[in-house]
C-alpha cells in the first residue's frame, strides 16, 4: 500500500504548531494530578489538546516537536509581586530594617540612577532571570512603565505592568498629578484583553507614600479600565500600628487623617474589590482576612522578602481557610535577593507548617497552585494562564529530573515544590513561543545583558564609595 | 641575561601542589573580610599561604594552577546534621508530622530496604550531591557506619560518622548491646586525628528512642575515644512536654523514668559536654540555652527540616547571644528534601530576622560562619577546617559569579548567602584534592550513581504500591 493511502498519513492529521511530549505533566487543574506520557498540543499560541502520547501522534502533525523524556512539564510560574528592574541593585544593601533600607540605600540610589535606560536594562536582566527560572508572568510595580512594557513585548514575556503613583516627586514624575497622567495611555493601550502579553494596572506604592485622595484617583482610573489595583499593604507591624495611632513622626504611618489600620482605611475609601492585589499582608486579624475574602481581593505572599526585612510572616493558612486567593511573589531582587519562584514556592509551603505547627499546612499541591493558578486569578488572567488546560495560552515550563539532585522521584508534585531548583528548568514557552530552549534564551542576548549590568554596577559602586567617603569624618 | 639567571626563575621559587588564583576570597576568619585578587597556595593537602596574586607568582611554583577570574572562593560548607543515605527516600513522604512521617513511611521502608548496599549507594549519591553543592564535610547519623566510612574514603569526602544507637532492633542491629559493640572498631580506627578524612562519633538517635542506660554507655565510649556525641534533641514541643509529663503513651516521650525535659535529663546523666552536638533544638528556654552554652555543647540548626516537619523554629539569635556555638545542617533528604547548604544558610539568615523582628539578626557574615567555622568547631575540627587560614586543610570551594542570576555583585559575603545557589559551585577541593572540577565530579561516576538510584527507586516504588493495595479495602 503506498504511503499516502495509510490511514495514519500526515494528510489525515490536524496540523498544529507544537507538540510537547512529556514524561510527566502537572496540569494544576485538577489539583495534585500527574499525567504520565502525555502531550500538550499547541496551535495559534493556545493549548488545543492534552492527551496521551500515542493519541497525539495519531491525531496531530506539528511544525515543531519537543520530546521531554526526563522532565516534569507544568504551567509557567506567576510572580505576583516584583519590582523587576531592581535586579540592578541586587545585594546593594542587606541586613537592615525596611525603613533604613529604603531611606538610606534604595531611594537615594534610585534617585541618582533610575531613568528609562536603568529600567530598560534592569527589566531585561530580570526577564532573563525569570524566564531562565521558569517564571512566565510577572506583576510589576516600578517606574517608567513604557520601558517595562517595551521589554515585555520585545522579549515575549507576559506581565501586568503597574503604573506607579506616589505622593512625592521621584525620578519618574513630579507628583501624583504627573504619575496619574502618565498612567492613562498604558491603561488604554494595554487594557485587559487588548494585548497578547501585556496588561496595564494601577500601582500606587503604599498607604504611607500615597494620600487618600491619590489612592481614590488611582482607583477611579483602574475601575474605568477594569484594571488591577496593586499596592504594598500591611507589610510591617509599624505600618499598621503607626497608622492606627496616626503617629505622623513615623514614615510607616499612612498619609490619611484617619486613625485606622490601612486596610480599614482602604475599605472606607471604597478600594476593596476583586481588582485589588495586596502585596505582603504580614499583619492581619481574622476579621481583616474576612474583609479581604469578602471583597474578593487577592494577596501576593512574598515570604523571602518578609523574612529578610523582618516584616513578619503572612497568615497564609488562615487566609486560604477563610477564602482569600493567595499567590506568591519574589518582591524585587534588592530585598530577596533573587527572582526565584521555585525558592519562594518551597518557602511558602514549609513556612506555613512552622507557623501553624501543622505539617499538612500548605501541602505541595497548594503551594504549586498558589505559584500558578492563584497568581493568574489575582491578575484576572485565569481564563488564559495558570494551568495546562485546553483553550488556555501555552505558557508552559519543563523541569529536568535526571540530575543527581533531582533523583530519585516518587511524586512529581512534591518534587517540583520541595526538590526542584530553578536551575532545573530547561525549557519555557510563552504563548507557545519557545523562549528558553534547553537552558538557552532565544529572545535575549545574554552576553549583552551581562555587559550592561556590569556597566550599571560599576557606576553605582563608584557613587556609593563617593557617598561613604563624604559621610566619613 | 639567560633565563636561569633571572631573579624570578622557577628554581628560586618554592614548589607546591596547587595555587588557586581567585577574584574574591572570603577567608571567614577574620569575619566579613573579602580579599580581592588573592591566591591560596596548597602543599601536602594544607594551605601554606594566602597572599596577593603577584606575590604568589613570585614566591611559588605549582604542579597545578586554577584561575578563577569570576569567582568567590570560600571554605567548604560543613553540613552539621544529616542522614545522607536517605537521599534514596527523597520525597517518598511529605506534608506529614514527624511522628507519622517516621512511623508510617520512613521506618517501614527502612526496615524493608536498609542494608549495606542501600547505605553504600545512598551515601555515594549524597556525597555526589554534597560535593556538587559545595559541602565538604558532613556530620552523619545513619546505620552501617562501615559503609559510610568506606564511601567517604573512596570519594575523598570529609565526614564525622556517628555510630547509631537505638533501644530497639533495627536493620543494623538487634538492640543497644549490638549497636554499642558495632561502634567500637570505628571509634578506634577513626579516632580524632587518626585519619585524613574520617572521624568517628557516637550517635544515639534521640531521647525517645534510647534509654538512659544506653545513652550513658554511648557517652562512656565517646568519652574514652574523645569522640563527639551527636543526638536529636528538643526537636519538637511534643518531645519536651511529653517527657516532662512522662506521657508514655506518646512516642515522643523520652525513655527515662524522670519527669524532665530531655536536656535536663541529659544534664542529670552527665551528658552535657563540649563533645555534645545537639540537632534541631527548636524548643529551648533561656535557662536551657545558658546550660548548653555553659557546657560548651553545640547546636546543629536545621531550618528547612524544622519548618517542613512543623517542629518549630530554633531560637538561633538568642543562642548566639548567650554564647552557644550554632552550626547548620540539612537533615536527611527525606525530610528536607535536599542536601543544599546554600539554601539552609540563606534560610537560617532570613528566618532569624522574622523570628526576632530585627533585620540585622544573623547577618550574612554570621550565617556564613555558622555554615563553615561553627560547624567545624562543633565537630572539633576547627584547627583543620572551617576557614581559609595558613596551616588548615585545603577544603575550599569556588562560586561562579558571572551568570544572569549572580549579577551584579556589590558585596561578596552577602552574595554568597543571599544570592548564590549551589548550582553556582564550580570547583571543590578537599585536602587540596580537586573533587569537583568545573562542575564535574572527579572521584564519583555520576552515570553509575544515577543508574543505582533509579534501581532503588523502582524497588521502593513497587513495594509502596503493594503496601497501599494491601491497606485499601
Amino acid at each position: 500500500m503506498p504511503p499516502h493511502e495509510t490511514p495514519d498519513t500526515n494528510d489525515a492529521k490536524q496540523p498544529v504548531d507544537l507538540i510537547i511530549f512529556a514524561a510527566h505533566i502537572i496540569p494544576v487543574v485538577p489539583r495534585d494530578v500527574v499525567l504520565s506520557d502525555h502531550a500538550i498540543v499547541v496551535a495559534n499560541s493556545r493549548i488545543v489538546a492534552l492527551l496521551p502520547h500515542d493519541e497525539a501522534v495519531q491525531l496531530y502533525v506539528a511544525t515543531e516537536e519537543r520530546h521531554l523524556r526526563d522532565h516534569i512539564v507544568l504551567p509557567g510560574l506567576v510572580n505576583l509581586h516584583t519590582h523587576s528592574a531592581m535586579t540592578l541593585l541586587r545585594g546593594l544593601s542587606d541586613d537592615k530594617p525596611l525603613c533604613d533600607w529604603l531611606t538610606q540605600d534604595i531611594w537615594p540610589t534610585e534617585g541618582k540612577f533610575v531613568g528609562p535606560d536603568f529600567v530598560r536594562d534592569g527589566m531585561t536582566h530580570a526577564v532573563a532571570e525569570m524566564i531562565r527560572g521558569g517564571t512566565t508572568c510577572c506583576n510589576e510595580m516600578y517606574f517608567f512603565a513604557d520601558e517595562i512594557c517595551g521589554v515585555l513585548e520585545r522579549t515575549g514575556m507576559r506581565g501586568t505592568v503597574g503604573q506607579v503613583v506616589m505622593e512625592f516627586p521621584g525620578p519618574y514624575g513630579s507628583g501624583p498629578d504627573d504619575y496619574l497622567a502618565k498612567a492613562k495611555p498604558n491603561l488604554e493601550k494595554y487594557a485587559p484583553g487588548n494585548h497578547d502579553l501585556v496588561t496595564a494596572a494601577m500601582a500606587p506604592h503604599a498607604p504611607y507614600t500615597v494620600s487618600d485622595k491619590s489612592l481614590q484617583r488611582a482607583e477611579e482610573l483602574a475601575k474605568e479600565h477594569k484594571a488591577r489595583f496593586h499596592i504594598h499593604l500591611h507589610e510591617t507591624e509599624g505600618e499598621c500600628c503607626d497608622s492606627e495611632n496616626l503617629n505622623r513622626s513615623s514614615m510607616s504611618c499612612h498619609l490619611s487623617d484617619q486613625k485606622l489600620r490601612p486596610l480599614a482605611n482602604l475599605k472606607r475609601l471604597g478600594l476593596l474589590s476583586e481588582r485589588l492585589v495586596c502585596a505582603h499582608m504580614t499583619q492581619l486579624t481574622d476579621e481583616e482576612i474576612d474583609e479581604v475574602a469578602k471583597a474578593g481581593a487577592h494577596v501576593a505572599h512574598c515570604p523571602s522578602s518578609n523574612l529578610k526585612l523582618a516584616s513578619g510572616i503572612a497568615p497564609v493558612t488562615e487566609m486560604i481557610k477563610r477564602g482569600v486567593n493567595v499567590g506568591i511573589g519574589t518582591d524585587g531582587a534588592a530585598s530577596n535577593n533573587s527572582l526565584d519562584m521555585f525558592a519562594e514556592m518551597k518557602l511558602a509551603a514549609i513556612l506555613a507548617k512552622a507557623q501553624t505547627l501543622v505539617s499538612s499546612s500548605v501541602p505541595a499541591g497548594e503551594a504549586l497552585q498558589m505559584a500558578t493558578l492563584n497568581g493568574a486569578r489575582a491578575l484576572g488572567l485565569e481564563k488564559d494562564i495558570g494551568s495546562i488546560e485546553v483553550g488556555k495560552r501555552a505558557d508552559v515550563i519543563a523541569v529536568e529530573c535526571d540530575s543527581i539532585e533531582m533523583l530519585p522521584m516518587y511524586n512529581a508534585v512534591s518534587h517540583v515544590v520541595y526538590v526542584a531548583g530553578r536551575e532545573h528548568v530547561s525549557d519555557v514557552w510563552i504563548n507557545g513561543k519557545h523562549l528558553l530552549a534547553n537552558h538557552q534564551l532565544t529572545t535575549i542576548d545574554e552576553d549583552q545583558v551581562k555587559k550592561d549590568v556590569r556597566g550599571w554596577a560599576a557606576r553605582i559602586c563608584a557613587h556609593h564609595k563617593e557617598l561613604q567617603q563624604k559621610t566619613e569624618p
